[in-house]
């Protein structure tokens, strides 16, 4: 089955996520029944383009690398939403929407417009940016299955590893009545620093230095990357109403080296913890902040980049899924594995 | 859609399948379209009865507990073979055995004759029991192909926490280089009892007393029980063709009493952990054995009932997952997903 996709937001994650379906091309096709073509890529700095045969993909690269403009397509394509208009067009059976625009903290925008817009133009729509599922899960799950298509963000969450798609496969019947969690790696680097006795901003700057952290970390030292996490995993997981201005969320400086260090002394670790729960009125609760965990807690032993959620269910008590690694082809991993599961129903 | 079930072993695994199916009516029709009915049922002490109308399972609960032989149904059926055959006669679109006899590990029998019966008759088979793809996945489940009906087992590993369907289902592409796990609980709950100082006979005891090791424990300190998981894990996820006798196995004893103190002496831990991996030949090696690890291994921090597998992926680096509790409801569990799992794909 033929697949068009248009690409918004042709950073890293984008751009790996295209050499991952080259590399993959064999066992998409023979195991899935999966023809990818990539028609559409849209960009900040190197403008879109579209074409209804296929776009030459390698000359976009090409492009991007050199700091040009995206060559041309068939058809004029200026911004996102025309791209977006035009993957509407397209005869192939499966028209998917690849998303991997940056997180914006405020509101969730423009991915949650994206998307939006791609249901509209019947297309299905594939995220790794957490903000639409933390900020929109409701609206856009409802509108997109009135539409007939999928909406699916499996790398908003500790990127390819399951969370999502675990859930709603693999754990058929099953109620979540809460988790918790660490879900933010760059917290966790620095945490693990700071237990070893680093001050706080020689181990951010060295994360930073290191390409783990960003050039303005606020994002995650003040908690919010972990707070849109958890506000899409209670959506989604717990059907909340959530947004993460709505996670009751601390985060970690300066200040925090000293509890760090003094909860290793006591055989501790500290550790960036999401958690969310239902009170008896049914109201959801969310949490992100530094937590003192005993050592034998099973997400005390997180270091460094691996992240671990822990689901409280109904039937099968707690269960836990750990990602051990992280790196970009995880990212791109998290796309292609939502590809597999919308063409799986697609069937 | 109506699913005919006939249930081969009727003992506390099977009877809590039928309590959860009875509590989830209303979920498995409203979310799965599945309406089920109980028409054959096989036992050991109690014989058999097959009833094309669904049987009276509210007698056959009252049978088994006042230890008289099961109620006559409106076929004549004297053993599980008779069973499988007359569930092969329904007309229902969907006909399955659900097999929850014991593991024999000398071969892995009856359980494999059971699933070879269902398959032949146009059933799907289900099964708690590790045998059958311990000692003959490959067999079975091209057999299966064949016939165009599903062989599925999740409850052979870590009772319902998805392992083989997380797999199939939420890891879409990826291969599986190798994984180390612990995976049984008796030897864990005896090796958590040795470091804190307990004897091996006195923890053993205590284990049997409290109905979580058996009367013949030796499957589970010789190693065997972990020993067929690995081999049912490895066939699976790895396209091995092992059987447990294949397992390089070394179980626990008296003399393991010293090394777990001695582990816990150092801050480590002693677990009988389960192992395989390619080598370069292509051949699968698996072990099952006591291994010390470093206290902040992940499979260090597993106490008691707790399990957890530890996947080597080609994208997703590391991956693990972890079954914190145990309990009857969570093997009863891995059936119902089963059973959700091969709905969804007869669809």
């Amino acid at each position: 089955m033929r697949a068009d996709l248009a690409l918004v937001g042709f950073g890293n994650v984008g751009r790996r996520f295209v050499t991952l379906l080259a590399e993959r091309r064999t066992c998409l096709q023979r195991d899935y029944d999966l023809d990818c073509r990539i028609v559409g890529i849209s960009t900040r700095r190197h403008r879109a383009a579209f074409s209804t045969g296929g776009l030459d993909v390698a000359a976009a690269f090409d492009c991007v690398s050199a700091g040009r403009l995206l060559p041309d397509g068939d058809r004029p394509v200026n911004t996102a939403a025309d791209v977006i208009d035009a993957l509407g067009t397209s005869d192939a059976p499966l028209r998917v929407l690849i998303e991997t625009t940056p997180l914006t903290i405020a509101d969730g925008q423009p991915a949650i417009a994206h998307i939006e817009a791609a249901i509209d133009a019947g297309c299905h729509a594939i995220t790794a940016n957490k903000g639409p599922a933390a900020f929109a899960y409701r609206q856009l799950s409802e509108r997109a299955r009135a539409a007939g298509v999928s909406f699916l963000f499996e790398g908003a969450v500790m990127d390819g590893v399951p969370i999502f798609n675990l859930v709603r496969e693999a754990m058929p019947a099953i109620a979540i009545r809460g988790f918790r969690g660490v879900v933010n790696s760059t917290t966790n680097y620095i945490l693990s620093a700071l237990e070893d006795g680093e001050e706080f901003a020689p181990a951010l700057g060295a994360m930073q230095a290191a390409g783990i952290a960003e050039a303005d970390p606020s994002l995650d030292v003040d908690g919010w990357d972990a707070a849109a996490k958890t506000a899409a995993l209670a959506n989604v997981l717990m059907a909340a109403d959530l947004n993460p201005r709505g996670v009751d969320r601390t985060g970690i400086g300066p200040e925090t080296a000293d509890r760090a260090r003094s909860a290793r002394a006591r055989g501790n670790r500290l550790r960036l913890v999401a958690t969310a729960s239902r009170s008896i009125s049914g109201a959801i609760q969310a949490t992100v902040g530094p937590v003192e965990l005993a050592s034998d807690d099973l997400l005390a032993s997180l270091r460094g980049p691996a992240n671990a959620l822990v689901l409280h269910t109904d039937l099968l008590g707690d269960v836990a899924i750990h990602q051990l690694g992280g790196d970009l082809t995880m990212t791109a991993y998290a796309l292609m594995s939502d590809l597999i599961a919308l063409r799986r129903t697609a069937a």
